[in-house]
């Protein structure tokens, strides 16, 4: 039996399939060769049915033997303690990976995300508009200059900036060539084309139990 | 010469004092009964003046001995590193620091940080405002159940959630008494004391040099 089990719902709509962030970890495990089992809670009722397990009622949630994990960010650090494919061993190194993840979260991902939200609620034009594009070319002056955030090596950062990244909307928000070289090298490893498509497989099955 | 120095704004108006992120290292560094030393850049082209250290233009950002680290996240997660009174060091507890510290960043920063700013930009009844009273009554629920996030203890996750949690705007943002005694209890503590009057102290002192 596998140690580590990724927690996703047992369905979601088409809309969000391929995004949903159990993603993340099955890709993280891909890219280190990690065996893991997925297991599932119910998409319906999913804003209190797991709150014990995760009190903000979202997925993914992670278990490695007996411990229990949720925020997709905290399984991605637990990962790559686990391999070195995904984080580097000397301290500078793991440093700059974890900086460079946390600022996918919050330095990015923080804007980009309620902008996207407040672009779905029907403000296409909205206040965060300004901040998302200072941030995206700030990146993009930093992924001009290299191939990969930390480390001069793939990290378990890239992984997460790329996943922040290819939402279609921040995506298709100005021309930043650098960034969308990054996006498409980074979602072009086998890594993250398995994990994409064993995601949409998974919701796809459930289709017809519903 | 001390091997940790948290670099800063040399000023900044007296609005953001006692808030800018720098406070989170310094408190950190408290507790742990870490030596540090403080240094500044400009604030004046901060936006330009040290993108080489910070891509993002903010501060604070961290050295220890030749390690260069950004992000308070990521330098909380260092300084916890080094600091069993940050983050216990058994895997269990471990993982839940680390969980809640991204929970901090991700699941509730990601909320109130915009919310806020759409509220200073003059949209005070913006379309984040249910988006963050869920965040935040989920956060209720937990800490009303317990004392600290992570491992039955003081950690640096709690050190963050209080932290995000004591912006005025938020804090007087509905009636949550579990959180409300959480944000009091933490930052009565010794070290925050201490950290946010030398970080007001360090701007003031600035402000004679202007």
């Amino acid at each position: 039996m596998s140690e580590l089990t990724i927690w996703t719902y047992d369905w979601v709509p088409e809309g969000p399939r391929g995004f949903v962030r159990d993603l993340r970890l099955r890709w993280a495990c891909e890219e280190a060769g990690l065996d893991y089992a997925v297991r599932t809670i119910a998409f319906d009722g999913r804003e209190a049915n797991h709150l014990t397990r995760q009190p903000f009622g979202q997925v993914p949630f992670l278990n490695d033997g007996e411990l229990e994990l949720f925020e997709s960010g905290a399984g991605l650090l637990h990962l790559a303690r686990k391999s070195d494919r995904l984080m580097p061993r000397d301290p500078a190194g793991e440093a700059q990976t974890v900086q460079w993840t946390i600022a996918a979260l919050n330095s990015i991902e923080m804007v980009t995300v309620p902008w996207w939200f407040l672009r779905i609620s029907g403000d296409k034009d909205n206040k965060l508009t300004g901040w998302a594009r200072m941030r995206l070319d700030q990146l993009e002056r930093v992924l001009g200059e290299r191939e990969w955030l930390a480390a001069d090596r793939f990290t378990v950062a890239d992984l997460l900036m790329a996943d922040v990244l290819r939402v279609p909307d921040v995506r298709s928000f100005g021309n930043r060539p650098a960034s969308e070289a990054y996006v498409r090298r980074i979602t072009d490893r086998p890594a993250f084309r398995k994990a994409r498509a064993d995601q949409i497989r998974h919701f796809e099955a459930a289709d017809g139990r519903r």
